[in-house]
């Protein structure tokens, strides 16, 4: 039979699983994973490709995605897809496509009437504004005005959506039609529910998880890219812990960073100033190593 | 010197002429030029890398880049860039974003809070629903009507950006803040005007005008398209004027529209069922050829 | 059970047949299918994505297929991936390798020895440098001159491999090493066989197979991409079809050349020169309309 | 005047200087800057469209630079853009190509003859195959083995161009032709020089320079890499500073690495084995933190 029977070597049984399945993300959003291609063993029979002879058997699979993945060598990575079937609201969607190496289809509102949907965030996601960026001293937000912030958000959704509809229906005689749903929708607000098909690769798919499970992102797509993380551990279960140790708890420590650690293991006490080191990034090295740095 | 003042052949000065200078599109909205790489010459440069000694001179400028277009070869064509300041409604920029060989650095309202600009179509550009979609009988807009919608937009526009300032100033005090921006301004309708740095090569850049100038693109995002072409017209001429000739208003006709103009032209006649085209595509090839062919 | 068995919809039984079987390319050569995602009903699907209701039942699959390769809407085409294990002389792999929008792992001769498998065109196939090129006059090759090119051929490329060989077991004790393989192989010639898995997207595939099927392009990679057209029909056989009328056996004919053809057709005749086309695109425009224009 | 004299605030003085000027590379290759667009500035100025007033001269450009690259917010150094004319043998240039984020355009051996042209390695060069790749015992080669090798690559290569040349004019009359070029040349070796114009955003050529001048990939290439590597601090000096700092010369440490390091740091003696690290990695923190773990 040799190798004629592809598809069970490259099938992914628990994925196979999920397919079509609803995981809900916010109120009215969801990730569904419609079709894919290939598993570990696709990362793995690409990879040996390349090494052809030169060191076959030398390891094993586990080993060889682990390598891959610490060496970031990233084609073979490239060589499993995934089609997935996202709802969202337009605000998060349009973060989800800076990234440009993905395949997408979105639901067109020139072709087609959008339900009255729109996300509002639930009470303990009405976060002030940060500190870090400098706009003044911080501090918590009572929980009537969360609620206030949550009912402006609503108010002005619920009459940007009159207000299309009554565009849309313009006449009274049922036979004459309204104005164009290309411009009838442009008074909707970006917190809408649109929805697309998505397709991408396993080594992007991976760097969009990456960042988008980042505490800088913000909360409503790192919401998504939380259900992304556990698709990719059903989808591909090595590739995934290879994808923790080596990639997403990681940490890229800089030319002085290393400088400075080689000076604290060896016991080497010197200014603190002559590492060039920013604030921020001393705090970031004791906050990963454990370490009290500062004098 | 040879080659040394480069900077000077491969400089477009009617170019240089407009950078900086603002194309007012829309209401609020502009292109500006920022930066450029390359003209004419760094195309016919490129190509003859490709070409060698094989046919130096056999062509001259003009007719290289005409072959160059007409054939497709479009890499030459990568060799130039183009960076633009735009600023546009969300809603054109969704579309504009959708092409994703360019690169992109976008206003954050995450990190900033954005003016009460929105976009209010003018009257003449509000227009009914097309018949083509088959929604029922098509009809004209009274001008009351129009005036109507476009004080629905201006209602639910106001009333968003006013909800969106009462969250970021939630508190009387003014040391304390509101609501965090990427919150706030998820209530703001997609008529918003934002702004991006867009950055794309030649090549691409007249993909996304053949794309955008199209009759069948929103009346919205072409304003900004005609602006580009002008754009293009100034920077490589001979270019532009190849672009004209063999992409935005060549026509690209089908096996079986060739075979029914090949009957056409041998007064061949034959039943018009033959050629299994569609009634649109014969009305097509009827109106870019000016005959009649429906018996 | 709604969408759950989603493999099924989408998969190709045709396809599923010639799974890792071996299509003999060349002397040495193949192409192999190693696995794939999507078929015709994935175009569809991700096309009523964006249509949403807004033309739902409009059309039949088939028409819609036609109707997206007609008018370009490349996006529903990219929802399908297909990947293929391709056998290939270098210099046919460089000509492949300029597409961009594929993932690629290839066989590496840093990593393992090269066998001694290198491509000898058959004898019909030694062609003389054509006229196109003004290389002077154009004739045939006898016999034994083909004989003769193919004989270089062989003797330079065996001397190749015998050096290579030398260099990798130097030394006559077989415990010590030789040069290293990613020197040794720097002298083996562009005809030595390398391999490469290569995964691409439908709507890619497609543009590869147009551009590599032309006639000018170089006949070893035309035979490769007949391979891959006959594939795409294996595959996905409703968008095969609108792929040959729309797109490979189209023609684009441009803006002067509508006029001309307009001319003609109203008998409304007019100095050739007016129409300022080259006499390539004149002579182009009689064999596809199969008329005589020249006077 | 504002920003009208644009050309000015984005021009990089120093990179004016070596326009058109051969950087030598191995023994017949060179790289040249043909042409480019933006500097430091152009960088800073689009992130600052992206941050708005939001942080408006919070930081100073330099800060802003070393913030960016530290924190792989890659688009706006995507705002750079540069293009060389390189000269190299042809699997040097197979590297290169692997590369799918710029644009090339190549000296085409289809239509125009190479030059007696070939890439001969330095006696220092000629390296036995590495230990690593578990190959058997490293060993020395003799300087007698090392122009043993080099004079067996001469030797093939010179057999390979002089049939080369005997195919393109088998006949003995000057008026006939030989075999076509594009034929002929499929005996010449990988090491017979090629070039290309390539054009690349300053984001992808230092992904480039970062993988090209690791002490893994070929010397060859190496030697090139360092060139752009002089190229870049030539041209946006501030960027190249960030990039050797936070890029180029910083260490991924995994997520096992980071308990091990913290553990080193506390004083929290444990079993090695714990910490599931390949020998490999340990040594290789072992050197990067100069530090001695194995018992």
């Amino acid at each position: 039979m040799g190798e004629k029977n592809l598809g069970g070597k490259y099938k992914s049984e628990a994925l196979e699983e999920i397919l079509g399945k609803e995981f809900k993300v916010l109120d009215y959003g969801f990730i569904r994973v419609v079709d894919y291609m290939g598993n570990d063993n696709s990362i793995v029979d690409a990879a040996r490709v390349s090494y052809g002879r030169g060191n076959k058997s030398v390891k094993d699979d586990e080993s060889l995605i682990r390598y891959l993945m610490k060496h970031k060598h990233t084609t073979p990575f490239e060589m499993c897809e995934i089609k997935l079937h996202v709802k969202l609201p337009i605000f998060v969607a349009r973060q989800w496509m800076r990234h440009r190496t993905a395949s997408i289809n979105e639901y067109s509102a020139r072709y087609s009437i959008l339900d009255n949907e729109y996300y509002l965030p639930e009470e303990e996601n009405m976060l002030p504004q940060s500190n870090i960026n400098k706009q003044g001293r911080g501090d918590f937000l009572e929980n009537w005005e969360k609620q206030n912030g949550i009912a402006l958000i609503k108010e002005s959704s619920e009459k940007s959506f009159e207000n299309y509809f009554a565009m849309l229906n313009l006449k009274e005689n049922p036979n004459k039609k309204g104005i164009s749903r290309e411009i009838a929708r442009i008074t909707l607000p970006v917190n809408v529910y649109t929805q697309f098909y998505w397709k991408i690769d396993l080594h992007n798919f991976m760097h969009f998880i990456k960042l988008r499970v980042d505490k800088h992102a913000q909360l409503e797509i790192r919401k998504y890219a939380e259900i992304l993380l556990e698709i990719l551990k059903i989808w591909v279960p090595i590739c995934y812990s290879a994808f923790i140790d080596y990639n997403l708890f990681s940490y890229s420590i800089s030319k002085n960073g290393i400088l400075l650690l080689v000076d604290i293991l060896a016991n080497n006490k010197k200014n603190l100033a002559d590492y060039c080191l920013s604030k921020r990034e001393i705090q970031e090295i004791e906050e990963i190593f454990k370490i009290k740095i500062t004098e």
